[in-house]
């Protein structure tokens, strides 16, 4: 096994997202489900945005804005996924790349669009996601770059690409590349909806041992296991998973590696602006510290401090030097 | 003359501003014009884009901007400029219609895209644009909607937008249009560069009466009066358009009106963040005081207010419920 090339490769779900703030009332005249994720076609995302107040564009996809958090605390990168190629694609690669990260799957040039997350923020900072997959779906195992993902030291996976099913062939591929080379494979659960439709696979891919590295929160941890209560729901997993991340929102997070159990407080924020990405950047700051092989309660601390960054400002990604701030909090 | 159905309509380029910060030595190693807005060609702004780091889209165009800020001030609105039918397009197109503004002007369907302009933003808060104009530049007479522009009390025209012919051409006939139904004619001169290359226009304009409200700052008055002294350009023009209003940054404003004079302090900023769209505001908040009859005191002291407001934010639109703002600051 040669040295890794990067430390983490991921594919996801490649996307831009178009964020306003509304009043709590929007979200129920809309009819949205307030603080998930849900699929909406291409009619149903135009009808939403012309619902939407003005708006602000940023580039988006979980798995991707968990490699931007990454990037800039210093792990070297490679992201997988598919963009159209129009306006919104060539947004989506200007920011990847300029978040360090390699990415070259080539655009698709046929319709649909790239795609685009409709995201309304309450004033309580809590986010309610549309997503119109676009062109994220029709990802084909053709794109992977085989050479790259066995060079990588950790395969990250978004549950929330699972769902479409060309990626989920692409994903599957991945996995046994990545397993070929002897490298780890990390998943997130991404949202109960997820775990509602493929759970089957989910729970056999960790009965199988294919899963080194696992993501979920609260309620995908109930979705996955059956178990309504927490600490039942770590112990029907924990043995299957050599580490096994599990958060709680402001209640914090737990992890449990090879037996070892480490937990961690919320980190303190003045005030929650939009909670969009708080995920993907726990995992991010967790696997900064992981890839270095940081003490399990010090990776914890690092997805603490991550997600306490990103819900302070709107948008899913790091807007502050995220290494000084580790260094200050840590 | 019947009564007028708005109470501003604009126009002015349709634009989508891509945002990021940048580090002091960006500007230089990119010979970028430190604090001013340069025009790029299609290749130029691919060039500076690639250069840029992560950034946030949202819609820009400075008459737009102003109309966005008149319009959350209570103001009725209408916008006349010019997109292509591409993403860039939907979203201004969005936008502006989220911000209550009527805009009808239909899309354009050939190349070149929908504008937009690259603004770095230094740590000091100064933006540094780059403007590709894409579509805004092919704005035709044509699409002029006539009754509309007899039917609003003020025609407010971009300076910017004086610069390529045909929107050029379509100014001048609004002017006609406006000035035939007993309206006002409102002009920003924009940016010095534009008055170094149609300033004998500007001048003409001026000396033949065109322009009832004429805004200026500092560096665009000394331009166009060839007095680099402030007051003395102040003096040049002043009986020469009913109302003139003339902005200094950090040293407030100055407006003359029918020979009365009022002046206005900066609003206090607890940090600058982003300059981008403190002009546009400023003319917002004044047009805001000025439809209702407000003193000019008063006008000068909305500008105020709303410049403060957008500069402490990235972006160039209004983001805090600005009656609120007024309410509570004057």
């Amino acid at each position: 096994m040669t040295d890794p090339r990067y430390d983490v490769i991921a594919i996801g779900n490649a996307i831009v997202d178009i964020i306003a703030s509304c009043e709590n009332e929007t979200i129920a005249e809309l009819g949205l489900n307030r603080g998930g994720m849900t699929l909406v076609d291409a009619d149903g995302a135009d009808t939403l945005y012309a619902a939407m107040g003005q708006a602000t564009e940023k580039s988006g996809g979980s798995a991707a804005n968990t490699l931007a958090g990454l990037s800039q605390l210093g792990t070297q990168c490679a992201f997988i996924g598919q963009v159209a190629q129009d306006q919104f694609g060539e947004v989506f690669a200007h920011d990847i790349r300029a978040a360090g990260i390699d990415f070259d799957t080539p655009m698709r040039e046929s319709e649909p669009p790239t795609g685009r997350c409709l995201i309304f923020v309450t004033p309580d900072g809590e986010r309610t996601m549309n997503t119109f997959l676009g062109a994220g779906q029709f990802l084909p195992a053709a794109a992977l770059n085989e050479d790259l993902i066995a060079s990588a030291s950790i395969l990250y996976l978004e549950g929330y690409l699972w769902d479409p099913e060309e990626p989920r062939r692409a994903m599957r591929r991945a996995i046994d590349v990545a397993k070929a080379a002897g490298r780890k494979v990390a998943f997130t659960a991404s949202e109960s909806f997820v775990i509602d439709r493929h759970g089957d696979d989910f729970r056999a891919m960790i009965e199988d041992g294919v899963i080194d590295i696992l993501f979920v929160n609260e309620g995908e941890l109930a979705t996955l296991t059956g178990e309504d209560d927490f600490e039942a729901g770590l112990a029907t997993i924990a043995g299957k998973v050599p580490v096994l991340v599990a958060t709680k929102g402001e209640n914090g997070a737990v992890a449990i590696a090879h037996g070892q159990r480490a937990e961690v407080a919320a980190e303190p924020v003045a005030k929650v602006i939009d909670t969009t990405g708080a995920g993907d950047q726990f995992a991010a700051g967790f696997l900064s510290g992981f890839v270095k092989d940081a003490p399990l309660e010090t990776c914890l601390k690092r997805g603490a401090i991550a997600a306490a960054e990103v819900i302070s400002h709107y948008g899913p990604r790091p807007e502050t030097d995220m290494q000084a701030l580790m260094a200050e909090k840590l």
